[in-house]
């Protein structure tokens, strides 16, 4: 009855913040909580098979910083819940939202307010997407380092959030390495500045660096003043082919025993060849057991080529120059993931870095897990990074409701992370916690690393109003 | 009388703290209070010119990570404050202690733990040298990245504690972006651990990043996890000489314009080119007017060279390829300063950062600061980072006290601060705020910033115990 009566209290201030909203800002964009926006309760890892039928949150679009604010001290009054939101392509639930809570979308939060050619940076609003920053930045001979696989859809605000890595954070860091300054907004409308515009910078402690990956609790990103790079000189397509996963998981050391820095090192193992073959049509697998495939940049590629080849051959690897054009292939096959989902299976895709030496203890604790809970593990992965995504997957039994998978899936994960951490591993490697792994967080964190991590989420937020549930 | 009465108090604190861990510990090496201590008041950049003749604060050296934790323990029982030093190389009184407070130095705490040459890391004691660190890793093919100028003097834990530069930071980043996790023990005496043996990792906040630059106010560092790199495959000196200072600060930006990436890239002005010559017998000066001192290192040297020259060349450079020696040599001027500190002069020394693009405006700004405050003003820089360590000096008239300078050094240096926070600037670059520049936090940063600092600084260490008046 209480716990009524307090979902109806809770119901009631979310109708009546989106009245106010809608009254005191009549050109904002805004969608009361309903069937229509349930995809808004789910992120890309998180979405269910079948499309919800239950109401989704109230989502609001501001279109300026001070609407941010203005919308963030409404909410306070209602005590409505706030979810930052980028594009939703987050796979940890980091933006998930219940009916009660107000989506806060930076959609529309989209200018490149500035390209500064000079000190190669750029400021952008939240809701630009990464690709869009790249393509702006592309005639001054300049890009944007950070590309997660899902560089063509997610925003600079959600990679923000999540800390994002991608395929050349080896050589140029994960977002924090690229992020200079972050403009903020606190649970209590007010706007702060992280961070400086200058590539050093030691006055106080670095809220940048804490704000970027804590996942939309501590404050509102609106805008980020990013560093960009010069386009390499050039850039070369290596791949590596191995007679099998375990082989080519072992030969990637090679790689760190030569002076060569590439800009992607990406491994896929046997299986997940055959599942990109058997989506695309291609014929990796006859080429090898798995792939090491690699980006050169920069100067004297045919140097780096040669001291590289030399490397990887005396490990046992088959190496090949590829052409722009088959290179370009092979990079648009990895990016567009490990060949679609498979409707016969249910699947559970994961994300955990071991030391890079630990690389091939892992594959090779794939068959354990196969057996123990009769599932099949594959995995690709940020391999110069022990950054790797496991895919594990089991035939749907004919008469089974394919929206509840087998818990047999969740287990195997749980003690693949637990193994992972055995070898000084990270429950989450470029992901994030969100909703969906929260609760794996005290596998990795002490309690105490916790108590204070929890602090200081109140001192940012004391009255927990910023996506609650997440993270921590 | 009430202040007599609590610095009496402290005293005995100190006293009876002492008494007790000669008790307890009778191997520790421990000094109390007295004269002998007194360099142990001061960190480098703050030591008076004339020996202070009043009591300096206890000195305790601890040999492990326990120790570390039943002094801080102990100390907590006597109220007696901590302050954290590594080699006290600092240059912002980040060490700074008194006679009623308890220095802990990691001096004693210098083993390095681990040498992991497939995972390219290292785990340290707080107290490694870190030129030590690259002696042991170097015949590995390996080396540590930060060098600050100190780094034949600081220590791995001092770097740390102010997320120290240095030369190579602008290729391959400043401390942070070579620490992969931190054990540190808090004002408690628990022992946390923050970030993560991997490369990447997003488990909960980035309390890893939080802790490193924050001058010993959070926790106190006893050992580091630090991330090595592959030794280039070669290095090349390259100086290209301006006829006069401003020409060679506009000069820089051509370097942005290429695609190289310069593993350094210093600029030394006309009056510190001449200070060099008086102190080591030289005659840089009668090469140019200000030199920008460069060095490449990697693949494709000559192709790096042809490229950086043809863009130094055309913005009106005279540029020359050195020789190994003659490199070398260049960079031991370049090391060892500005020539050393004239007696006959007051001088103050200072750290700031600017956009790049802003580089020639500061140097642009000297004259004007020389004639306002009748002061000579000169730097030497980290150029590619728009960081540059001013040097403001004044003759010392006859008949005055040489340890009390004029005031004009300090209020040309706030000036010049004011002016560089003016074009988008930092307070402190690297050097960080220690006691010395604490004051200034508040021209950069808003005071909700502050007060979010204070909240987190209060979530580690609730009592204040750990290097009170420093940094925030």
């Amino acid at each position: 009855m209480a716990a009524n009566s307090n979902l109806k209290s809770k119901t009631d201030s979310i109708e009546l913040l989106v009245t106010e909203l809608v009254t005191e800002f009549p050109e904002l964009k805004i969608a009361p909580p309903s069937v229509d926006t349930s995809e808004y309760s789910y992120d890309t890892g998180t979405t269910p098979k079948i499309k919800s039928q239950t109401s989704g949150p109230a989502v609001v679009w501001p279109t300026s910083v001070p609407q941010v604010q203005e919308i963030i001290r409404a909410a306070a009054r209602y005590d409505v819940k706030i979810i930052p939101r980028g594009e939703g392509s987050g796979l940890s639930g980091g933006a998930a939202a219940t009916s009660d809570q107000l989506v806060l979308s930076t959609q529309l939060l989209n200018s490149i307010v500035e390209i500064n050619v000079d000190d190669e940076l750029a400021v952008v609003e939240a809701g630009v997407i990464n690709s869009e920053l790249n393509e702006r930045v592309q005639p001054h001979g300049l890009f944007y380092a950070p590309d997660p696989a899902s560089w063509t859809i997610s925003s600079i605000g959600g990679n923000v959030a999540t800390n994002a890595g991608g395929l050349r954070c080896v050589k140029y860091g994960v977002t924090r390495e690229s992020v200079l300054s972050l403009d903020l907004v606190l649970a209590d409308g007010e706007l702060i500045t992280v961070g400086q515009r200058t590539l050093k910078g030691v006055t106080g402690l670095d809220l940048r660096s804490l704000v970027i990956g804590s996942e939309g609790i501590l404050g509102i990103v609106v805008r980020a003043t990013v560093r960009l790079r010069p386009i390499p000189a050039a850039r070369k397509t290596v791949s590596v082919w191995f007679p099998d996963t375990l082989s080519g998981a072992a030969g990637l050391s090679a790689i760190s025993r030569t002076p060569v820095r590439p800009s992607i090192i990406e491994f896929i193992d046997g299986p997940t060849l055959s599942n990109i073959d058997a989506a695309s049509g291609t014929q990796l697998r006859e080429r090898g057991g798995s792939l090491i495939l690699i980006e050169l940049d920069g100067y004297g590629l045919n140097e780096q080529f040669r001291d590289l080849s030399d490397a990887l051959s005396k490990a046992g690897g088959s190496v090949v120059e590829e052409t722009a054009i088959a290179g370009e292939a092979l990079w648009e096959l990895r990016r567009s993931g490990r060949g679609g989902p498979d409707p016969r299976k249910w699947s559970l895709s994961s994300d955990i870095a071991v030391p890079r030496s630990k690389f091939k203890e892992i594959y090779a604790y794939f068959p354990t897990l196969e057996q123990k809970y009769r599932v099949e593990v594959s995995a690709l992965g940020h391999a110069g990074d022990g950054n790797l995504h496991p895919l594990i997957t089991k035939e749907i039994p004919v008469g089974a409701d394919p929206s509840i998978p087998d818990p047999a899936l969740t287990a195997a994960n749980l003690d693949l992370i637990k193994f992972a951490l055995s070898l000084g591993g990270t429950v989450t490697a470029e992901h994030g916690l969100g909703s969906a792994k929260r609760h794996l967080a005290e596998l990795e964190l002490s309690s105490r690393s916790l108590e204070i991590q929890r602090a200081i989420k109140l001192a940012f937020d004391p009255l927990s109003r910023l996506n609650p549930g997440k993270a921590i």
